[in-house]
Formats: structure tokens, C-alpha cells, sequence
């Protein structure tokens, strides 16, 4: 049988890695790829260099950045004494996009899992205490996933917190915007529900 | 707002171009890269860059390979004198894959298409006539996707080849194998029927 070149199959196999890429996926993007040689191929392969060469997260908050210090923790600006704990970039760059909230970020790197053995060590939580000590921090806003694990977390940080008289709060949970009813399950409707408001 | 830095910016854009890769999981793939550098990203951004420099396509049958001729097309057991016709380089590792197929391959690069104006030329079909002749091919075998362009093209190359006396087939029709007539397109169950065989 004859495989394809083993430079291209050992692309197709750490491409294969990557979250939502297979391996037939990985083989169709690979394939693309050589095709579009100069459009693709060659501005991928400079970016990945110039990315695995500068990219590293931030000391302060665990964002990804290119220096020490990410360009949020940097800007004086953001310095507004609330702290938004996230589980990871991804979500970071999702509160960043609504423009809505001008303080720092705590990035986590995940949830508590007795599952996967994560405990708050490895979740930079010792250092958010830190923080929340040393920034004089009046408000610590938990922007946790709603899952189990997610609110588990929140717990936690909230006991941890609690001893430092900082103002603990999460996003409000109900009915997103734009939402139907009739395609909500009943979790997310009975916290609407519960957290209903008057007009 | 604070955006991801513009290097990893320029990565996600390119990596949200590749088929199957949207903005939102371009984003969580750049994210696991930048995590799982050393085995990730570094061995990526290599194997990218070697594949930039060697990969080409193969002259005489469209394959990637890393030099002028592909391995098949260089190797002389597979001379049989039969070329089996596919679409693409996904398609001739899929045939591959079976190992069943002894000859020599031609990769058309993609079907006729009336509406994306995909005309002959585009497709290597005058390069395929010229194979037929000047490697004096006993057999042509069509192993074209079951599309409507898949069988126009098919229509389109048996009509080239037929001055040239060469036979021209193309693979069966039918249930797959493991198939569950229950969970059959009517197209397919009537294909099946129409070609069934005594036992």
C-alpha cells in the first residue's frame, strides 16, 4: 500500500490533535493546505513559528500574551479593582468581544474535577486569593461555565474568598437573549424563574 | 477592547479557513497549541514548514508526493496498464487504504461543474487521454463519487476515451457493506436492485 509522504502524514496526525479535527478531517485540511500552497500553507507555517516563538501567558493572570505581563494586566486602565474569574482564554476573548467589562481577568485553566484529579492548585486559585489581596480587589466576578464542575469551582473560590471581605459575585443565570421558551431545557428555566424581577 | 494578540490573531484567521474549522473551534485549536507548546505547536509549525518545502504534486498523475513523480507513479509494479480515475488525493488514499488496486492512479483535482464553471481543462481530463495512449492503458477505471457531477464527469471521460479503444468501467453500484437496507437512500436500494446478481 503506499501511504501518503511521511512528512505529510505526520502533519496529518498532529493536525488530527487538535480539538474538533479527526482524522479525516485532519487529511481534508492537510490536503487544502498543500493545494493552497501559497495562500495557506506557507502564511500557516510562518504564523505557527512566529506564534510558538512569542506567545506565553501571562505571570499576573494566565492569559496568553506576548510579553511578561499581558496587555490587559499592563493597561493602568483596567485597574478598576474587579477581578472576572474565567476557566480559560477562550472565554476571556468571549467577555472581551461584549465589550462590557473594563476591569482585569483571572484566568483558571480550568474547573475542580475529582474525575480528573484537578485539585485548586492546579487552577491558579492560591494565586487569585494572592491577587485579590495585593490589588486591593473590591469585587471578585465568578464568569464560570454553568455545569456542575463550573459551579463546583465557584463554590470553592467563593469559601476561599470570604475570609478577605471581597465582594463575590457570578453572572446572572436565565433566559439568554433572543432564547424561546420552548426550546430552553428546564434547568435554565427554573433559574429564570427563581430569578425573576420585577419591571 | 482587548483582542488576542495580533500574531495568534493572524493564526486563527488562517486556521478558521481550513474545511471543517470555523472562527469558534479555529480558536479553541490555537489555544490548545499555545498550551501544549512543546508537543503541539513546536512539531506543527516544523512539520509545516517541511511540508511547505517538499510537498509537490506529481506530474504525470496529479498525487502529492515530494518529488517530480509520486511513489506510484516511480514504481514500476504498477505498471498494470490499468489507471483508476478519482477525484481527488483523498479519494486515492482512500483506494489505498483497501488495497485492492494494483495500478496507477489520475487525480482529476475535482468534478465538471456547470455552475462553479469547472470545465475539462481544469480537471487534467486532456492529460488523462494522453496517459491512456502514450502508457497504452488496457483499462480505465472511474472510481468517481456517486454525485451528479460525479457521473456527468464520468459520462464526460467515457466519450474521451472511446476513439481510443480503451475499456472503461466504473466501480459498482450497491449496498454497502454492513448495510442496513433500512437505512438506505431509495437511490441507492434502486441502484442495487437494478444490478443484482444470480448467486
Amino acid at each position: 500500500m503506499d501511504r501518503p509522504p511521511s512528512d505529510i502524514e505526520a502533519l496529518i496526525e498532529l493536525m488530527a490533535r487538535l480539538p474538533g479535527l479527526g482524522p479525516r478531517s485532519a487529511r481534508r485540511a492537510v490536503l487544502r493546505m498543500i493545494k493552497k500552497r501559497g495562500q495557506l500553507l506557507q502564511p500557516l507555517s510562518e504564523a505557527m513559528v512566529k506564534v510558538a516563538a512569542t506567545a506565553r501567558e501571562c505571570v499576573n493572570c494566565g492569559n496568553v500574551g506576548t510579553s511578561e505581563l499581558c496587555a490587559i494586566c499592563a493597561d493602568p486602565r483596567r485597574e478598576t479593582g474587579e477581578i472576572c474569574v474565567v476557566e480559560d482564554v477562550a472565554d476571556l476573548w468571549a467577555m472581551e468581544r461584549s465589550q462590557v467589562f473594563k476591569g482585569r481577568y483571572h484566568v483558571l485553566g480550568g474547573t475542580l474535577s475529582a474525575l480528573d484529579a484537578v485539585g485548586p492548585d492546579e487552577l491558579r486559585i492560591p494565586r487569585l486569593v494572592d491577587r485579590a489581596k495585593t490589588e486591593e480587589a473590591r469585587e471578585v466576578i465568578l464568569a464560570l461555565n454553568a455545569t456542575i464542575d463550573g459551579q463546583t469551582t465557584a463554590h470553592y473560590i467563593a469559601g476561599e474568598l470570604e475570609a478577605l471581605g471581597v465582594r463575590v459575585t457570578s453572572l446572572a443565570q436565565g433566559v439568554p437573549i433572543g432564547g424561546e421558551l420552548d426550546y430552553l431545557d428546564d434547568g435554565t428555566i427554573t433559574a429564570a424563574l427563581n430569578a425573576r424581577k420585577s419591571l
